[in-house]
């Protein structure tokens, strides 16, 4: 089945169910309210969904309507977990040579994770308001799945039955305040501002065949200003699947329901494809020609981030968003 | 006035409002009913409250009853927002003698800090569970505030208004999983399991002259296995106070109602005072003997972290904790 948060007014929306062709979709406040309350209780509240959700898309549901991706928030606009992998180890090897660094061995071997703010995601077609282009603005198109209770010390065989969805993200991040908040040593804060999310979260059955081993097998595609930046296929040179990467997060704690643990910045060694963030295509530039020549987003730029399926359809609904000047107050 | 929440079997508990002397509560669930509910709807209910509690601590509530700490859970159960700081920049240049390593000077202007998980905290008296003592297991006297909701790039001078809320903390750290967590560059995850709070949360104004330039004046105290560890002052050597650190993890994003920012671990220059963890009194030995002599936490161990008022209060009730073997399944 397939999920979204409409903007009601209150901090944590409306759970809506959606078709799976993205065109109805219907409020289900009789089961809940919230994406949160459907985690909380997701043994007892996703059967009776799934119900729903068959009949949404017989289009037995007389009081379905249209689906409006402009309604939406994230669907989690707040959540109590949000653990960012880096799964696609080619990627960070790539940072680490653009910058003359030899990678340890050990990233093939040990995720490498960051914690990530989770008490403000930006509407999955909302502006991304900063205040300042000198941050060097950037985008990292991911995926992220959502998991129910993980206890403590979960093994990775049983990791994956806790995952219950799958969404987009856009990890935005500021790079040029990267540098000097990693040289303190304790992580990323400043350089990771609020995070967004596709319009709609999914189930993994809806993926069919695409689901397999905790890894989506399609690409993931990136337009910026309109023009085609990348489309790896994020089931390629994932070298961490998802069962892996919520069994790394849950060695020393458990996760709460509606923890959202993302994979990082999708990226294949096929160059071909294109990247999933402008710090990559600046990393291949600088590897190339010695020095960028992409610039980073500049206040007015866009990026949508989208996924389709093999006939064509999108899946998720598509993050479509503009950088704005923030004018603090 | 002062608030808790008590295990009612629900994932977030009841708010409870606790008298001044920590002797009577009342659940008031006719505002309220969880801790959040009331952040997300401070300047409504807030001063409902406080009228509730004028009359709770002239023992004009007929409901009140015994107010019992061992029916708390962690203020917050769960928070959208866990950053914490290291304030108290004497204690971060003592790792780094320690180590042998030069502290950069910007440390001493920008303030350091790190995004910590909020999904599960444990309760105030409940027991830690951890896999294994190889880990380093270590506790970290700390003061944390709440914030209401910060809008993104918030000034210093403005950030004070929006703390709400005070409350301990005990920052367990795994101290034998930093040093290869932060070498890879990305921050704590693994070294920093579930945190702990205090039984109670105050207003500032409850401390009366104690909280003066967004700081604490008054020791926390730890006592390990029965025994004073120490008691340094929480308002001296505290390099960036609480509106600092405010303004500082506001600076690219906002934060949400409920949002906790944690002072880091309490240490003074006057080394009679004592330490607040043990890896500052084993670096202290390090610097004078070239070893540790101070073993990390094993299981069956307690820490008890309380600060009192200057007549011998306890202002926010204990947090008091056994450090047990957890067994994954």
């Amino acid at each position: 089945m397939k999920l979204a948060t409409y903007n009601n007014g209150r901090r944590d929306g409306q759970l809506m169910l959606v078709s799976r062709d993205l065109s109805q979709c219907v409020a289900v406040g009789a089961i809940a309210h919230t994406m949160q309350q459907l985690l909380d209780n997701w043994a007892l509240f996703a059967p009776q969904l799934q119900e729903l959700s068959d009949a949404l898309n017989t289009g037995l549901l007389q009081n379905a309507v249209a689906f409006d991706v402009n309604q939406c928030l994230s669907p989690f606009p707040r959540a109590y977990q949000w653990a960012d992998g880096s799964a696609y180890v080619n990627h960070v090897e790539l940072v680490r040579k653009a910058r003359g660094a030899e990678m340890p061995a050990t990233f093939w071997t040990d995720p490498l994770v960051y914690q990530g703010g989770s008490d403000s995601f930006i509407a999955p077609t909302a502006d991304i308001p900063l205040a300042s282009e000198e941050w060097g603005i950037d985008f990292e198109s991911e995926i992220a799945v959502v998991t129910d209770d993980v206890p403590m010390g979960v093994k990775t065989e049983a990791a994956e039955k806790h995952i219950k969805l799958l969404m987009l993200v856009n990890d935005v991040s500021l790079r040029n305040l990267i540098p000097g908040e990693l040289a303190k040593g304790f992580g990323f804060f400043q350089s990771k501002p609020s995070s967004s999310f596709s319009p709609v979260a999914i189930t993994p059955d809806e993926l069919g065949e695409s689901w397999a081993d905790s890894r989506v097998h399609l690409p993931l595609i990136t337009h910026l200003n309109g023009e085609l930046f990348g489309q790896p296929n994020a089931g390629v040179d994932m070298t961490f699947n998802f069962s892996e990467l919520v069994a790394h997060v849950a060695k020393t704690r458990p996760l709460g329901a509606g923890a959202i643990i993302g994979s990082g910045t999708i990226s294949n060694y096929d160059r071909s494809a294109g990247s999933s963030c402008l710090a990559e295509k600046r990393m291949l530039e600088t590897i190339a020609d010695g020095q960028p020549e992409t610039s980073f987003m500049g206040f007015g730029n866009t990026v949508r981030i989208e996924m389709l399926d093999h006939e064509g359809n999108s899946i998720f609904g598509a993050i479509d968003q503009k950088v704005v000047q923030y004018h603090p107050e």
